[in-house]
């Protein structure tokens, strides 16, 4: 019989499972000991626990990215789950080990990702556009489709960056339909491109960091050099209006120049792919907080949505559940 | 020959065409004399002019409300439309001289937008929601079905609040079909209420002004208040969950403290209400300024955007144009 | 001979003492070892300790609410008093053990606050103030006369609530002395109202917690929404100017937006009923702060007054002492 | 018969009275021709008026502090009083010609203020600050009972600046007799010399300006220099507590750095000192603008209650006036 | 004997000299007549005056760009010089007519700079920063030379992006001889480069006006993209450190964020170029409002500076002047 | 063979030398046992480390100003360096022992700091100024060429107030140089008093505190009471301009009332004073971080650089080293 997953374990069940070592750092308790900060991850999420009075060889056995089978009893600290530690050891060679098969992903294939997204590109009709979108995505389109879309908060799971490009994408088709004073390729090219320079600000999908270049550039000046890379490659005039409009709807994606945006947005396309942007990142949190809360109580706070923590409510509002 | 509209003169063009007098102001020129300050509306929009040395005779004859022949000149001042004023008297008998026909109201039908929100409240299966929702559309129907939702800014205009509760609804039902974490009845109800309180802190849909109780309680509360009330005439239970939630989707819809709201979203739904009001109202707002500007131009600052103008693209970037 | 009181005990002084368990957390110290993190209570002030090593016995025995006797050394600990306990063990039968008798509370007895308070209620001479004045002070005079006015920070005590709207209403008829344009019963019957809806918002007198009304209403709209079902069950017009005036007082009396009032104050009544509300709070916390300190040495950081710390001057200034 | 005086005229009555020219402006009308822009004031208080095609003689003539007989209609213009002028001449000799007459001032005579405010100083017990104290105020005696509290806003009339400090001594003392924490010879100290240095910040009652010093040093850093010299006139230690703490109180009393405090309250007392310092500055400001609005609406924006106008009332809410 | 010029004439003066028209702006006067809103610029700085009632042969004949004959007489209004027009003539073929004679420009050569400029390249000893340098120098040679560096506020005249470059070069270079910790090379490379950007930015030396591409993208970004293209065709790695470290030098230079720096500096060299740029802007907006000023006032309100007024102190304070 | 400093030893390298102990704070551990938290300090840097299971002999020997033999093991905790001690004893008779001889000081003597501060002060020329510069000089001499400039943060050592006082004017030399219009001896002056006040705000070069009077006056109010003072001393008019001025320079040189200026700049020298302490300061503060930095790596969060840690590039990016 197959094991429970980590997060389906109720709080005070006995843990018994296989997990990834996300992430480990070795600490120094109050009594002179060191102990190690872990954390364990498979598919259904992560859990964080502690590893008392860690030897040298426990410090260098347990490392990152490892596969191991754990055992204890489910707890919670301030809100978040936890697992106080009973086992531990390294997954023998006849039970799962690949690390690949633990890792959170994308609800999507990144197979079926890259398809839908290819089929708005057909409905970038401008030339200009279209070409310098599918030259980026070619450039880059391993990291693309791999990448967390951040280091934390929303998204932070392998296939990210694609997936919330992707349902921009959805929300953006919605808006185009209703308001008909939308320039739809606009609109999708600028879309696709917005977060593409995570692919250098951050470090990959495993352990993400950010990179030196990502800490002295950020991504909005990362992707509009890669703009102006590919418009030099295709010979397109960086002075023309077309190649003027793509840039700027990348520049003024974070709405306020305090969030990072060198202008802020000076087209409806600009105004609106900020609030599309910010629509699907803080749903997918909400949603995300949510889900790990009873019914009844409020989660844990979200520092990106200014601290606030969120409510479940007690019972299906209407014919369904409330949160389905 | 019908007359053409007010704004589809040219800059520079003779103008002559029956009009309503939507505002008069009567001001003192640096010469001593009076003259009145004039905002002249037709269905196609409002365009301001100056009626210099007027007589008392012209200040009685000349009054809001009332429908004139107008001549002059179209022109532009600060990137705003303008007459220069060569003729004006009061519309004949034999001429169209009703008010109601010159003013501009929502582009569909109040009795289409009624069928079309009461198709939504049948999906609030929620009874609690449903039957509060029925209670105040039918109190306030005539007033909430005609008035503007704002003085000024975005949808100011007659059937303005409904339609830009309808368009809200239409970007909550797209939103709920991608997220299914979104408790479809309570936003939807959330969202036909949240700005209900409109139709008392505002005057009414011809010269809109802020009355008293608007003032001094604000739409917000004044909306709460509503629901409060409903809830004791159908004998609802104030400290009943289902309440709680709804009174909370009407008073945090304005997102942030500093905007309103007594409290801040703390529900994924109101949240999501508030981010698509604001998505609406600002397409509304950025789509009218851009319309009235010439293409490789900026428009008019606009008060409610942060005082952000916005460019309209010289030419169609795609197949078709950039503002259909 | 009687127990000294908990804040009667010097910095380094053994105590041995009857006390109340007020909150006792269970932890994990980092030995992996349970403690539980206790504040005790009397009529005296409150003070913390950690029960180091807890076996079960011990969690199950030391819970919240129950009395015990308390021995120990008292220490400071980053400005606050702290008890290194030496023992613990529950009250005897033949010791005093009702929890009531442990817990701080309002320098005033109830009935002493009620009748004060009524004494206002008869200067209140519109009978539209007046009757939803007593209409709401019957509906809730319990909990009005035995909540804290909060959870912490100032009148964090039984009996806070209606001691603070007592203090609030001393200041106002004194300033209703000294300024005519002030109309005094709207200022005594919002004063009186103002923070009502704590009765609501917060869970009790002891352990004290946000209910969650508290968290998506506020007390602000907890208590708009009362007197609206008070007007509705009195028969009052919601329209009248009488019950406006009435809910801005309550709705305004936060000052600012961004402190959860909805409307900022726009009647001279308001914006006075909200500086008197601060200048009572502040007074309180600063002199419950300025009482712990030790002359010569500034306090603990007060959070609600911006982290400022305040200072005990070296001896009275005066003929008098300087903290009387 | 007596004359009406400037604010006894109904909105559109005749106007014929003498009146003292407070301010007198020469500009360009777009005509190109000069016109006056003129305050007129007498003891009921100031109102504003143009005096078109002013010749060089008009100019001469009419010229700030003359007193004129004025004729016009009473107007108003954006919620403030005004004058349409029909008639302007010099006073003749057998007219009060005397702009003293004229002048708006406290509503206590200088002799009167003193005398209460040297039966406060009696209750400062400490010699050190009653010493300071009295020699300041015999220092600056005269400008301190003649000298404006603002330019503009609240208490900018002569005798203001006294009045305004005996205000808040009242409140003071109401305070003092309810908070026994309090060390009132300290906080009556710091009341009477807080806003002293406008003696120097400010030109005088008339015409007033700000001077080089005032705008350089401000009256803060002004009045905590006073203190200084007159602890070195008396053989004060500059470093004993005393002296320390009635400088704070001075120098902390605009209650945030970003209002020109170079400290913040970090004394019980100077905490009261700001907020009763504003209390009294904004019931001033309110009563002020409220007096000259009519029942049932708004009254004009204060710029020092950030920008907010109040209402007044319809009708007497309780037995007696709304604003008695 | 040659005329006087037009900063040379004291108040009240007559004048009577040569100048060019900067801008003419056409109003309408509140008599409904046409008037001309001018700006005269000749080397010595640059003054408004009013031509009223100007004829259509008036608007056609006095265009911007033009040299004039103007008389009439020096006046102030709100502490910013103005003429009023006597008299108005095109310059004759016999007079001096050339705009270019009568336009501010720097205070040094455009050769002259070049020269410094070039001799700070050579101590740009990295040569990656040095051919990038060398590289955008050389391809908007003539622009840098030529172009404000900005369209108000400081150095507003031809040549001024120039020279407001070589005066932060100055700084630096003193810097750099106090500080051994600061990189020469990279402080000088990003020094030249930082506002590079602004001859794409603005629209020239004449009529600065701001481009799309101004608006849309922002000088920031439009120099990063220049250097990313100068990289491409250079065969520089976009990766290498070497390009990051430039790069991020001009994306940090306005120092925060809502200034418009995508990220903030996090180079010791970033933070450095930021202060010395706004040293250098700040003593240019002050030195220019000061000599305007008389001695014991305070001059105009300088935008860019928050709004303040600087002092002019009434004589010399040491042996020397105060502003030499 | 000479001990190695602090600061020389590698990150894993075994330590033993002699230092002195700065600060020691006793706490007690989570298993319920003493420990002492210690800094300890030689004239390379400081560095922390605890020490577990301390003894009450332990306690009363480890006393903050003893100079110790230390011996242990570096490490590294959170990007700052760290001591795991392995052993502990006081100093031997013949061992160094001197306090004096471990601390931090100013890479200058204070004889050769006081030197060039006397050369500048010879150039202020004005004799006012100048003699109230010496007056407060000769006052305060022992205490500014020993004091800190600061508690944290930058020139938090022994003749740090000098030496940050010294490097201003090494700036404000270049300044002077490169623009006429600034007036040097004014400049000069205020640069010299803008921080003397700290000499009564900080306790002493050793364990710096906020003294109370620096708490409750601060050094900027302190400073200008030494100026009326010493005006006061040497019969100077407070009211002379002269005096005036130089007040403003103290007054505004923080730049922002916010961060504790009554009044902002309005003097060109005064701005540039503020500019000027800020640059000194930020370079000090930068490169005291980026030498503790290894290449490649972004360094410690500076609180007082708005949390912003900083990074050390990977090589020397010209000819020479990037950090000298």
């Amino acid at each position: 019989m197959a094991d429970k997953q980590l997060m389906t374990y109720e709080v005070g069940e006995q843990m018994n499972l296989m997990a990834l070592l996300k992430n480990v750092t070795v600490r120094v308790a109050k009594n002179g000991k060191q102990y190690l900060d872990l954390t364990f991850e498979d598919q259904s999420g992560e859990i964080s626990g502690k590893f008392w009075d860690a030897s040298a060889a426990d410090i260098d056995r347990f490392q990152a990215g490892r596969v191991v089978r754990l055992a204890g009893k489910r707890e919670t600290y301030q809100g978040s789950p936890q697992v106080r530690i009973a086992g531990l050891r390294l997954a023998n060679a006849d039970e799962p080990h690949q690390p690949g098969d633990f890792v959170v992903h994308a609800p999507m294939k990144a197979s079926d990702m890259e398809e839908q997204i290819n089929q708005v590109v057909f409905e970038i009709t401008n030339q200009v556009w279209n070409r310098i979108v599918r030259f980026l995505l070619a450039k880059h389109r391993k990291a693309f489709f791999s990448y967390p879309a951040a280091k934390h908060n929303h998204h932070a799971f392998e296939g990210g960056l694609a997936f919330h490009t992707l349902s921009i994408l959805r929300l953006a088709h919605s808006v185009v339909q209703q308001y008909s004073s939308i320039d739809a390729p606009l609109l999708y090219a600028g879309a696709i491109l917005h977060d593409l320079g995570k692919v250098i600000e951050l470090s990959g999908p495993v352990s993400t960091q950010y990179t030196v270049e990502g800490n002295l550039l950020g991504h909005i000046s990362i992707v509009d050099g890669e703009i102006v890379s590919a418009c030099n490659e295709l010979k397109f005039d960086l002075n023309s209006e077309n190649v003027v409009l793509l840039r700027h709807m990348i520049l003024a994606h974070h709405g306020l120049m305090e969030y990072g945006s060198p202008v802020r947005p000076r087209l409806l396309e600009a105004e609106v792919l900020h609030q599309l942007d910010e629509l699907d990142a803080s749903i997918m949190m909400m949603t995300t907080a949510v889900e790990k809360t009873s019914p009844g109580e409020f989660g844990e706070r979200l520092f990106a949505m200014d601290g606030r923590s969120f409510y479940r409510p007690n019972e299906p509002q209407a014919g369904g559940p409330a949160v389905k």
